[in-house]
């Protein structure tokens, strides 16, 4: 960020009067812009004894594994974003969606809301951001090819709360690689 | 937004080439400008049968009562920034933050993240954007100056679960004052 979004001016990188941390302020019109973090929403999309994934056909991780998951956007709601983005990636028709997961990844400044929902018909197919969407049980899921470690963290977590028999709402976090 | 925060050139407002809605994109650099939603962190202070609220000193509803929250900072997890707020704003020491709610404001692009916690001892008092803090019952809440209408649906939630003995996390939406 360097150029004020408000008047085009250069900007610099200082604390403003009563903050405590560094913000992108305008050196000609004043205007501080705060930078937030961003939520990714997305759902463990579930038929019978099966969970859908989605190999990526855009980068980063092109030609991973991941579930359906994506920015959330401006003016609609977590659940209506989770719901959109299974989908424009699978063309999944979701029945209820459960939150499940809250995971923060406060080293790139966002998180991940996820969320549970039953698959309720079979006309999934790819939509443009996939290669393909397939199904799969719990011992065949491609540890090995996942697109993101928030994804294994959340697969993880679920195959094993099925197992146990008990789905709650946790917040969690993902960690740095090199911790 | 006018300016490219890249290059300092104009923005136009189009769709860009395999999207589906408006966005910002710059007509120098062509660099597309993202505009997502913001997350408020905060909780629901309770000490004894009583909860904390803090009358503003900053704009906007100066003088009006609300819980602690503020926006989620860069690099902090939602966990971290509700207990940063409580203590910037009333002083607080919590306990364990348990989630409790999800307000969605879509029509200002804006999430509530909402904790219960426990004061943990008496050395509370108005952080600088604070005219004042105090505890309420449930009998006492200023319902007709609270700051936002999000803080009233909130309280009313809580003393409603409260009474029947059953708090959960759950997902809400606060829709435009018209509707």
């Amino acid at each position: 960020m360097k150029y004020c979004t408000q008047c085009g001016n250069p900007l610099i990188f200082e604390i403003p009067h009563e903050d405590d941390r560094h913000r992108h302020i305008c050196t000609a019109c004043g205007v501080i812009h705060y930078e937030n973090p961003k939520m990714v929403v997305g759902c463990i999309p579930e038929y019978g004894n099966r969970i859908l994934l989605c190999r990526r056909a855009i980068e980063p991780r092109y030609g991973k594994w991941t579930i359906p998951a994506g920015y959330l956007e401006n003016r609609e709601t977590v659940t209506e974003g989770a719901r959109r983005e299974a989908y424009e990636e699978a063309r999944l028709n979701m029945g209820e969606l459960v939150p499940y997961r809250l995971y923060n990844i406060k080293h790139i400044s966002q998180m991940y809301f996820i969320f549970r929902g039953l698959i309720t018909d079979e006309t999934f197919r790819p939509g443009i951001e996939s290669l393909e969407v397939r199904l799969f049980a719990c011992d065949e899921i491609p540890w090995d090819n996942l697109a993101f470690r928030v994804v294994a963290a959340c697969l993880e977590n679920f195959f094993k709360d099925r197992e146990s028999g008990g789905f709650s709402f946790k917040i969690d976090e993902i960690l740095p690689d090199d911790q």
